[in-house]
């Protein structure tokens, strides 16, 4: 069980290290800055929920295996990225791909996550703080990100993003609610999140906006 | 008495809503975003104020009428721009003097709001607290949806904005240092802040600024 | 000893808030403007430290002698400029090369004292704790301020700027861990930051980034 979550989250970790870690070397960021922005985007979520939850000092601080790991992730983008230098660079588009696939499944297991930290903490009778700490959990990291590098947050332009985690986050609650089995709860939890994204970027799924014209 | 502050709270969220909601219609947000934007917009300051004051979870997450109310007010502008559509995008003038009315209640409601508890909390003694409370629970949420939509903080630019809120609360804190009624203090605060902030938007005023030349 | 992170406590305030300050006269803030990002900047990485440790409110708030010279020092820089004009201007360049030491004493006094408060929190051997509290004293505020003016943060653009702060913090650390004097920790975790800072904007030492041909 402990050991599901903690797979979980170090794929939510890898996954979202690399893709802040992408961002600043697009923007040709130094070797700290890279690093930060890996770590900020990783973790930076979790920070926010244990903040809003009063569970300080977050827990990151003392996560040491996982600090580690998303160090790791964004400092093996920059190498890469500086080794490859022309390689990486015109490839990026193809490697953005594959971004894609792991950070929809770290938004699910993020959401999932959050969620089920929120329950832990006392408050499983209150749903939308559970589903809130989900939401907050898998998208506050990337929404720092943006913000740090001056962008208007993804999550609020990339169609079906925050969307897919809340009701990914939405569906765990309500399968723990109906007791079903955490592992099956979370599983199908990571699922939704997953395939939505995944559907909603290839078949380019739009939500209703003001004026149809587009962006 | 209780009824009072709710029904200021609830003044507050509506007009802040609508205001983060328009903002985020003009930019053509689609119907999360626009959603999104007014809650942080509406709340984001109340939660500020709850866990720079500890009181975590902050009680925006289990005030499910509060949620209601902004969620719906931010709604309703999505679908009257949607349905209206020219109509409505070239009427952004007039609808905006009418949102200006019902945010300066909102700040003064806000502002008095925050002071009264961080009073409640058992801060009463510290004034520059307890006015800084009422500051950040005014303005709190309009800077997120200005930093979210990579907006320079209107709370920086707009004349007489921030300073009217700072305002409200003092007097209200000031009253109540005097033992005056606590519902007397509450509509003074927020009429000071309600006709400051109507006075500077009629006449133009400024506060100084180091060149002359304007902005 | 107390008397030590007082006058360090109140070079970085000051230097900080000048810096704040500074930035907001450039762009024309008004008084209001200026004043309150002076404050950010002074004191939005303590209070920043002192929600993630849980210590709320955080101490600002209660800190009126800071407060007092942090708002003192904002509006000097105010009316310095307002009064002399294009004096003040066109030496703009000259003014922020004094400024740039006071800067680096700060960084350095910020990331020694931000580690100190967490170690006297009770988070002694929780390294990445400290020297992470550190860090977020030291360069929270300019962060914050470089959000609300819509600037990328020069923290993750000025070379050797977080990681002298970084390197401060783990020396006066590793120091206290040898049970070396207080006071002696203290001044060489400031010295190392201080001359990294200066030798780095001397030197324009920089950090590997991914393609060399620079920014």
């Amino acid at each position: 069980m402990r050991y599901l979550f903690l797979s979980l989250e170090l794929i939510g970790v890898v996954a979202f290290s690399v893709s802040g870690a992408m961002v600043s070397v697009k923007k040709n960021m130094d070797i700290f800055g890279v690093s930060l922005l890996g770590l900020v985007t990783a973790f930076g979520g979790g920070i926010l929920r244990d903040c809003l939850l009063g569970a300080t000092p977050p827990v990151f601080f003392t996560n040491y295996w996982m600090i580690l790991a998303g160090l790791s992730a964004a400092l093996i983008v920059f190498f890469v990225a500086r080794i490859l230098k022309e390689r990486y660079f015109s490839n990026e588009a193809a490697i953005e791909k594959i971004n894609n696939v792991f950070d929809a499944l770290g938004l699910g297991a993020f959401a999932v996550t959050g969620a089920q930290i929120a329950m832990e903490a006392g408050f499983e009778k209150q749903w939308f703080l559970v589903i809130s700490m989900g939401l907050v959990t898998a998208i506050g990291g990337g929404l720092m990100r943006d913000l740090m590098l001056r962008e208007i947050p993804f999550v609020l332009n990339k169609r079906i993003y925050a969307i897919a985690a809340l009701e990914g986050a939405t569906l765990y609650y309500i399968l723990r609610l109906l007791h079903c089995e955490q592992i099956a709860a979370a599983l199908s939890g990571i699922a939704l999140t997953f395939i939505l994204r995944l559907l909603a970027t290839r078949y380019n799924w739009n939500l209703p906006h003001p004026r149809k014209e587009g962006k």
